[in-house]
């Protein structure tokens, strides 16, 4: 971050774009040219992914079990499409079949958006089997991974996923105020044949693709310690190695679980299909969520946070991402809360 | 930008937030409560300034005079706007008389949107009677300084302006990737009686009001480290003081000119109105552009850019912004230049 800066034409500094998508590509699991980052958070990247996509009057079926998803239907309605909703309880995963009930009364749809991890809820959405049913319907597939990309196995390819995002600052360990997505040919072909332009300006993907990839063109002003530092983020990630950076994440996961379920507090949400890097946990009765958030902070400075909609003041929502995830922060955090509960 | 990262919502980055709040009505000159920071670079506050009070089917009258009035023309209608183009030659400022030509014609138009800093051209756009005008007519007044806020005098409140952004890493010396931008009531006026949502959820300023002087509601993860390195920037522009920090950019841009002048080179557009931060100068015959640039990046560290637009190939642009505008820098570019041509 503390770099020296570059022009945003500067060939040393191309070349460190050029790096960064080498990365990214590998932290994807893709082959796809276009993984890139994007100027802005992990939300522009879902809003660049819905607006590049939608025009008005396109249907898009979303997946929703939680406020990411619920989001996402937002941001679809936004640009003047249809979000045809599918909606399971907070806890709960999305079922394929429940995708194929949508897409059959909705045969147009031109794509489905699912999260990932919801850090809502705590939930890890399987993505496997909607992946191959949105490709056999030739629909586009977009993915959310801003809570878990680095921390948790998502080939892109593999899963037959044309859009996926993330931040920089969760489970890749970088800075926040930038984020990454990666586009297969399948999605930038349909961007492509827009009848108009994207809407948003900032975030039209055939101007950012311009800067990236061929002829440099200015489009904005790079920001490049966000760069430069997210290119270090991803090193790190290359060198932990994919699969033991996830391992760590899921090891740690477990251990913080086992741990909370030891002081006898409850786990919530679909016991197969909890996150490893966020784990959602119900505050016991009679304990004073503000009370104990505060005396972790202030007294052992561990920040955890609470309880998103339904899980108000009901839960806690615990992160191990990157960096922070470890043996040693769970260790000390299960302590901390025994001594305060 | 190396300093530890804050939670969003930790009281301690929340006082972060208000004394840049305060820094920024300071250096906008302006009581507006509405003077925040933007997740994005300079181009995400312009898409925010037209994004906001847009609908489909509003009018902007748009001047310009090169290619940043051109951008905000055509973001304008990236919204379903219409923009009513007052269009001057590069090199050339837009006059008042020429506004009101445009607004007579176009009594409903919503907006007047002018480039007060155009990088493009060298140019300073006068603002004052265009002000006047624009509130005697009783619609809202955008005024972009990405690159002149900070190295030259912009009092918005005592110009009339209702809307100004600018960039973090110009004449405010902070990082790129986070911009800053001042709205006073009338524009909020406005923006909170639309008819329908802004179509970019990522640049609701309603819902980044929100995070910022309201409830603290989550919108995005604020980019802390460009927070802290751009309130670290505004502080300093607040101790070396607003009058003082604008005669150091005119004394250097005026020594610039004289000393470009001296070597027989020709300056570039009106002379009564050139940006002291940005001087564009003419390529004299028979000089390899891309050679000089080359040289002097290469054997004096120096990084000068080249011409936009109708001035490709045929013009150079000199910046003096912030830290880099000294007189010492000065001396040295203009040796350097000596010495090359």
């Amino acid at each position: 971050m503390a770099s020296p800066i570059l022009g945003y034409l500067d060939p040393e500094f191309l070349a460190v774009m050029d790096n960064t998508m080498a990365l990214l590509r590998h932290l994807f699991q893709t082959e796809n040219e276009l993984s890139i980052t994007l100027p802005g958070t992990g939300m522009s990247a879902m809003e660049a992914a819905v607006c590049n996509v939608v025009q008005p009057g396109d249907e898009v079926v979303v997946g929703i079990h939680g406020f990411f998803g619920q989001r996402l239907a937002e941001i679809v309605e936004r640009h003047g499409g249809t979000a045809v909703r599918v909606e399971v309880g907070f806890g709960q995963v999305i079922r394929a079949d429940q995708i194929e009930v949508a897409l059959d009364a909705h045969p147009d749809a031109k794509m489905v958006a699912v999260v990932h991890g919801e850090t809502s809820a705590g939930i890890r959405q399987p993505l496997k089997d909607i992946g191959k049913l949105v490709r056999e319907r030739e629909k586009l597939f977009l993915v959310d991974t801003v809570c878990s990309l680095g921390g948790a196995h998502i080939p892109v390819d593999e899963y037959l996923i044309d859009i996926c995002y993330s931040g920089g600052q969760k489970c890749i360990g970088g800075p926040a105020g930038i984020s990454c997505i990666t586009l297969n040919d399948r999605a930038m072909a349909v961007i492509d044949s827009r009848s108009r332009p994207v809407d948003t300006w900032y975030l039209d993907l055939t101007l950012i693709r311009k800067y990236w990839l061929s002829d440099r063109g200015y489009h904005h002003t790079a920001p490049g310690s966000l760069i430069y530092a997210l290119h270090e983020a991803l090193r790190l990630v290359q060198e932990e190695g994919l699969q033991e950076r996830f391992a760590r994440h899921q090891k740690c996961g477990d251990l913080l679980k086992a741990g909370l379920t030891q002081l006898g507090l409850e786990l919530f949400g679909d016991p197969e299909n909890r996150l490893p890097m966020l784990t959602c946990v119900m505050i016991p009765d009679g304990v004073d969520d503000a009370a104990v958030r505060g005396r972790l902070l202030q007294d052992y400075g561990i920040e955890i946070v609470g309880g998103f909609g339904p899980l108000k003041g009901k839960a806690w929502r615990i992160g191990l991402m990157g960096y922070s995830c470890s043996e040693r922060n769970v260790h000390y955090l299960i302590a901390a809360l025994r001594e305060i509960l």
